[in-house]
């Protein structure tokens, strides 16, 4: 089983196009402690014909081109087999429309992230459901094998169903290795990832008044359903005795500092012992 | 007024994520006589601070990051006022939801435009009506001026009604100046843009059964609502003799053999005295 960090930026990527926060300004001057970053989705293999796509952000064409793996290998063809949803958020839906040119594809999604975002979208998609708390195979659309099996569970946040926003648990059935990936959370503790190889988590905001602080907006981190990584309730402190053997940021904000190689934050993250996802990162577990 | 092409390639992009045609695959192994094209927009400026899009792509926050003038220039901006709609095709819409960062931005576009394909999404927009033959001159959100106004005139092609796909003509409410939109025509006559400075038009497919010979699909260009560009019927014969001072073939399909520099078809274009977009062209009317 491997995994690739397809993308690893919040809805609006980084730099976002209409930001100049400092972070977002600095990357515009090439400040060389920044790196671009697209919207977060997450590419797993059991096995190299056969992706599951973690969300399908705005950004998927590109990211596909990004990644050799996930480019076609005859006149019309992807290897992409199923994408599984982890809530209706825009920037992780959207891209299934980008992919329309293919045969149907197979999503699975929780009843109400796909009845609250999705249902207006009909044809082009194979629809599967996702029970929490239950091991699910996932197939092509066709029935092809991938050779993984997810399960979701309720992560609630700012929308109030259990099913609306999920983590989920994608396991390999040749080696048993699991990756827990939780791109949006409100809150954490530490049997999130406890037997995980890798815990990808919502590393969105480092600061619950980042946006309002900045001047780039009036919610807070809380208010849009995440847990910021900072600060004595922040997922950091929460998540410390967590015993996944890996732990990454993902979904990281345009305006969050752990995006600045070497500033403050970012070393706090590193010596706790957490990687910050970028675009690309290739994943072992 | 300027012009500044965002993206010149049909619904897909080139390379399209899904495909290894023989201009997809030469351009994945860095032939340079091809050049990767993002999905096509156009955006049109009277004045600097208030940039006017004529359709929005998947590809927008690329686009826009690309292009200097369409940057923030303040913590949270964009000097983006108006978006004219052509068609309600996905490849042409999608990027309205990319935009949805900021506050509201005037949306023009027909009624049956509107209503087949957008009516779906409410919200984080100001729907302004697009009548056909009338020009209109474009406002932003809360009424900032653009200086620049449009005339849409109904273009049938795969869809039935006369408001269910237009070509654009933009004046300059500065210097008189005039751009003709149209990447989307299933015929053409030499009118369409013989009292414009620059006719940016349909240039899909250079045959009728190109996506057929290539193995890349079952349908014809005209099936698609689209004249090629080739052949006695074609869009390169049929305005032969329109009088715009410039004329640019856009909405490029990867399958196009136009693509590729120094190719008969290339070579033909060039000699009638057409240019094929590329992403990031400038146009000054």
């Amino acid at each position: 089983m491997h995994a690739r960090v397809l993308g690893s930026a919040a809805g609006g990527g980084f730099p976002q196009w209409n930001c100049a926060c400092p972070n977002c300004s600095a990357l515009r001057r090439g400040d060389r402690r920044l790196a671009a970053r697209t919207q977060d989705s997450l590419a797993v293999f059991a096995r190299d014909d056969a992706a599951v796509l973690c969300n399908a952000s705005p950004d998927i064409a590109r990211q596909i081109e990004a990644a050799t793996v996930l480019r076609p290998r005859a006149r019309r063809h992807t290897p992409i087999h199923a994408i599984v949803l982890t809530n209706g958020d825009l920037d992780h839906v959207l891209g299934v429309f980008s992919l329309r040119e293919a045969p149907p594809l197979a999503i699975y999604a929780t009843a109400s992230v796909k009845t609250a975002s999705l249902a207006r979208f009909t044809g082009q998609a194979v629809w599967r459901d996702l029970a929490l708390d239950r091991d699910v195979e996932l197939f092509g659309p066709a029935g092809e094998p991938t050779d993984i099996s997810v399960r979701a569970f309720a992560l609630p946040g700012r929308t109030p169903g259990p099913e609306d926003n999920v983590g989920v648990r994608l396991t390999c059935g040749r080696t048993g290795k699991r990756i827990v990936y939780a791109p949006r959370a409100s809150y954490a503790t530490p049997e999130i990832g406890d037997d995980a190889d890798v815990l990808l988590f919502d590393g969105t905001f480092w600061s619950n008044d980042e946006l309002v602080r900045l001047g780039c907006g009036t919610a807070t981190a809380r208010d849009l359903g995440h847990l910021p990584i900072g600060g004595r309730e922040g997922s950091l402190a929460l998540l410390a005795t967590c015993r996944a053997r890996r732990k990454i940021y993902t979904h990281v904000n345009n305006t969050n500092p752990v995006l600045r190689y070497e500033s403050r934050e970012q070393i706090e993250v590193e010596r706790a012992g957490w990687d910050v996802a970028e675009d690309g990162l290739e994943i072992l577990p």
